[in-house]
């Protein structure tokens, strides 16, 4: 029996992006492997009256400085060289999110997560444009056509809606989030605390 | 020569007294003493257009759920057993603030800065209520009567005025604010990052 833990995701978010970027050391270090679980920012936003960090941080002076300042030590402290602030933000997440679930049922899940992320915040692209991520699925060598169909499938469709739910109902608020066992840690400013506390119920399974 | 700590507070903040409950045992580690500069919280507030967390939370659904989770996570992790939410919360502390310049000038700014956390946060009392603020202070042995005249002095009001105006002008937005050296870290989650900037900061000058 291992430790269970989830990271719930949307590509729409660099913070989310950031923590994916940190999660296989974290893995490396710990041999427990996380579970992705693709959900809409929007909809979480939706269903707890709340407002992206970018909203808030609008007209208020120093905060907007201080947040790329912690941006930087993050990706010092990483060793992250691959990072840039996508410039079409905010970028409409439903295609590529809806895209997620499809690449789980084609069996290129990890594969497409590991290229959405870089053509949202390494490259960065305009990934709410059905020809540029038809075009960036490609150049990642993923099925563009057979995910970009699914993504149409009512099921596919429902199965993101569900996610959704069920990660409010679990207690979020915002991506990325992190469930190890039933404890939800919100923010890349908590994947110290997320490794310590898998460490700490990983000893209490074995 | 020794690495320039700086603690930015208000005792109107929760979160400045859980760091004051944390930062003696950094400085044990490290040998390095925090400088507290009284700052006026709901000055930074109106020159920077920023509102308290609180406000933020307020309607959006989990967060407040998950800001007391974490809060309990702090308080065991730090074995913090002294700590209650104030129930006159939000506490104006424009009084208690000038109080601590007027300790430093008497001579008893460190007593005087335990004893009020200790009120607001650990009884917790209604601390900008002048009875409340002379019986508190009493029974604190501290000079009260001549705590509470100094605080109207004007050259005592004009110090809490410039330290909360060189506190924004250095890129502060609220409290607890730390800086080591000229970098800032906001937020009592940031005392593990401040405790190895120290570090990092004192083996440069040594």
């Amino acid at each position: 029996m291992s430790v269970n833990v989830e990271y719930h995701f949307d590509f729409a978010s660099p913070n989310a992006y950031l923590s994916h970027m940190v999660i296989p050391s974290i893995t490396q270090r710990t041999g427990v492997k996380f579970n992705y679980v693709p959900v809409l920012l929007g909809g979480i936003f939706k269903a707890t009256n709340n407002v992206s960090p970018v909203v808030l941080l609008k007209g208020v002076k120093n905060k907007g400085e201080y947040t790329q300042r912690e941006i930087e030590r993050f990706l010092a402290k990483h060793h992250i060289t691959r990072y840039a602030f996508n410039p079409h933000f905010p970028v409409n997440s439903l295609a590529i999110m809806r895209g997620a679930i499809a690449a789980k049922r084609l069996g290129c899940f990890e594969r497409y997560v590991d290229a959405v992320f870089d053509h949202m915040w390494a490259e960065p692209k305009k990934m709410d444009d059905p020809a540029v991520i038809a075009a960036a699925l490609e150049a990642s060598q993923l099925p563009a056509q057979k995910l970009l169909e699914l993504t149409q499938d009512p099921s596919v469709k429902q199965e993101l809606i569900e996610n959704t739910e069920r990660s409010v109902a679990r207690g979020t608020f915002g991506v990325p989030s992190f469930f190890v066992g039933n404890d939800l840690f919100f923010g890349k400013d908590r994947l110290r605390e997320v490794e310590e506390e898998i460490v700490i119920q990983a000893r209490r399974l074995s």
